[in-house]
C-alpha cells in the first residue's frame, strides 16, 4: 500500500451552462439525437479572457478549504491539462501558486497525459507524499472550448471547460519514517495504530500504448505553425472498444494486486468522455450505477478534469465512510489507461 | 534518503553545430561580443521535420543501453519539455514509448517546469522508484529553435535544440519493502548490505515563486490565437540576481538537510542558460570549475535539457566513483528553483 490520504476536493464550472439545444441550433443538428448519442445536456464554456491559472487556483483553494489547510501548507502543486493551459513556459502551476499568494513555499509543475492526466498526477502526488513531500495539490484545468470550433462539430458538441482539484496528505497510519512511512507493506490493508482502516492506495496500474492508431490529437501549434484544434481521428465505436479493453485490464490488475474483486469495491469513478462510453465502462466492469457518480450529463467531456470532478462529487454528495474502497479508472489519448484503488482510512 | 540509482544516461544534439559567427552574420551583430556575453560558440538547430518524440526516443534508447536494460524493463516514462513537444495531446511520452516499440508495458506522461523540468521529473522519478514503480526513464527534449526568430535576437542567439535522458532504478541497498524500501531513514547515508555507500537522494529542495516578475514566457498559442515565441521579459542582470538567490537557497537547504557542506560534494551540475550565469552560479556556490562540467559553450541554452546534458557528460567523461556526491542545481522561469543531492552507491 502507498500510504496517503485524500484531504479535500473541489471542482469549478466556469460561466453559465450551455445547452446541447443551443449548440445544435447553431449548426442545424437535431438536439434530441445529439443528446441521446452523447448523453450530454449541458456543458460550460469559460468566458473570454478566463485564465486557466485562475480557474485552477479557484479549484485548489476549494480543495484546501475542504481539507482545512492554508495554501502555505502545500509542498507541491501539480497542474494538469490536456490543452497546455495559459502558457507552455513557465509551468501553469507557478501561476496557480502565485494566485494562491505563495512565493516559494512549494514547487509547482505541469503534468500532461491527455484525459488520464488527473489520475497520473494523483499517482505522482501519492508517491511524493509517501516519500515525505506533502501535502500535494493536484489541479486539473481544461479550457477545451479554446481547442474546438463549430466547423468540426464532433469535438465541439461534446467538449467543455472545467477545473477540479484534490489535496493529498500523509496517511493516518502512525507509522514512523518518511511522511507516514510506507505503511505495513504491500497488500496488508495498511492497518495503522488506532485506525480500523489505513488511508492509502491499495493498488495502481498504468500503461500508455502509442502503437495503437491515434485517436485524439491536439498538435503543438509551435511545431505546425497553425493554431489547430482538438481532432477526433477514429470512429466512436473503435475508441470505445480500445478504451474498454485498456481500462478493464487496468482495473483487473489493481484488484488482483489487492486480492479483491469488484464486489469488494464501494465506489467506482471513471473517465466520462460521453454518456454511452460511461455506461459501457460500468457494464464492462460489472458495476451498478449507484456505486458511481454521473457528471458527463451536465459538464460534458472535460478531459483530465472529468475524474477530478467525479471525485469531488463523490466526496461531497455520497456517504463515503472509513473502510470504503474507491476504484478510479481512467483512459485517454495515447492510448493512456490506468486504475487506482484507494482505501478510505478511519 | 530516497533510495534510487542512476542506471544510465545519454544525450543527443540534433543536426550539425551552428556557430555564433554564422548567426551574427545574418543579423549584423559582432560575433566576438556575443560570444563573450553569452559564452556560447555553437548550438544545434534540429533539421526541419524533426519530431520531438524521435529525438526523445533516441536519447532514452541511449540511456537504456548505458543501463544495460531493454526498453520493456521501463515502468514509466517522463517526457520533459518547456515548449510542448510535438503535441499537447496525447502525452509526447506516449509517442516516445511507441518509438521504442513499447505497447502498454509502461505508462508515459509529460512534465513541464520550464528549465527546472528535468530536475522536477528526476525527483518524481526517484519517488516513483522508491515506492516500487521502476525503472523510470526521464527524457528532456527541447526544440527551442521552433520558438525563436531572428527578429527577436536575444532568445534566438542563445537558445538551441537538445535531448537528454536518464534511467533511474532501484537502489542497491538490499533493504526489504517497496522497490528497495525507503532505506534506513533520513540522513543516515543509506548504508546498505554489502555496500560502502547506498545509492540515493540525500536531500532535495524545490520551490516555485510566481509572484516574482515574469522572466521568460512562452504563451500557449491556443489561448492567444497567435503562434508566438519564447520571450525574455527581464534584463539579464535581474534574471541572474533572482536565479542566484533562488538556487543558492535551494543548495543550502539540501546540504543542511544532509548535514554536509559544499566541500563534501564531489560534483556540481547546474542549469546553464549562458556562460556568465554558469560562472556566477559556481562562484555563488563556491565551487571550483573542475568539480563541474561545462556544456553551454557548445550546446547553447537548451532549457530543461541543460542539466540532463551535463549529467550525461559527467557520467561519461569524469571519474565518478562510489561514495561521490553529486549536487544538481536548477533554476528556470516560474521562478522555479531546486536542488537535489545524489549519492553514488557501491
Amino acid at each position: 500500500m502507498i500510504p496517503v490520504r485524500i484531504l479535500g476536493t473541489a471542482s469549478v464550472l466556469p460561466g453559465p451552462p450551455v445547452t446541447t439545444a443551443e449548440l445544435c441550433a447553431r449548426v442545424g443538428r437535431d438536439a434530441a439525437e445529439v443528446e441521446r448519442k452523447t448523453g450530454i445536456r449541458t456543458r460550460h464554456f469559460a468566458p473570454a479572457g478566463t485564465r486557466a491559472a485562475d480557474l485552477g487556483a479557484q479549484a485548489l483553494r476549494g480543495a484546501l478549504e475542504a481539507a482545512g489547510l492554508e495554501a502555505t501548507a502545500l509542498r507541491r502543486i501539480l497542474f494538469v491539462s490536456s490543452m497546455g493551459g495559459d502558457v507552455l513556459t513557465p509551468a501553469n502551476g507557478s501561476r496557480v501558486a502565485a494566485a494562491l499568494g505563495l512565493s516559494g513555499t512549494c514547487d509547482a509543475m505541469d503534468v500532461t497525459n491527455a484525459c488520464m492526466g488527473f489520475l497520473s498526477a494523483f499517482d505522482l502526488a501519492a508517491r511524493s507524499v509517501a516519500t515525505g513531500l506533502g501535502p500535494v495539490g493536484v489541479v486539473s484545468v481544461e479550457l477545451l472550448s479554446r481547442t474546438t470550433r463549430p466547423e468540426d462539430p464532433r469535438p465541439w458538441l461534446v467538449l467543455g471547460d472545467a477545473a477540479a482539484a484534490v489535496v493529498l496528505g500523509a496517511a493516518r497510519t502512525a507509522q514512523s519514517g518518511l511522511g507516514g512511512g510506507l505503511g505495513g507493506g504491500l497488500g496488508d490493508g495498511g492497518l495503522g495504530l488506532g485506525l480500523g482502516f489505513g488511508d492509502g492506495v491499495l493498488g495502481a496500474a498504468f500503461g500508455n500504448d502509442g502503437t495503437l492508431p491515434p485517436d485524439v490529437v491536439l498538435e503543438n501549434p509551435l511545431m505546425t505553425g497553425e493554431p489547430g484544434g482538438m481532432r477526433f481521428l477514429t470512429p466512436s465505436r473503435d475508441m470505445t472498444r480500445v478504451a474498454l479493453g485498456a481500462l478493464t485490464r487496468a482495473a483487473t490488475a489493481v484488484l488482483t494486486e489487492a486480492g479483491l474483486t469488484v464486489a469488494d469495491v464501494d465506489w467506482v469513478l471513471t473517465h466520462q468522455p460521453n454518456g454511452s462510453m460511461f455506461t459501457a465502462i460500468l457494464q464492462a466492469l460489472e458495476v451498478p450505477a449507484q456505486k458511481s457518480v454521473t457528471v458527463v450529463d451536465t459538464v460534458g467531456s472535460v478531459g483530465s478534469a472529468s475524474l477530478g470532478t467525479g471525485l469531488d462529487r463523490l466526496w461531497r454528495t455520497r456517504p463515503v465512510k472509513p473502510g470504503d474502497r474507491v476504484l478510479m479508472v481512467g483512459v485517454g489519448a495515447g492510448v493512456a489507461h490506468g486504475a487506482v484503488l484507494y482505501q478510505v482510512g478511519g
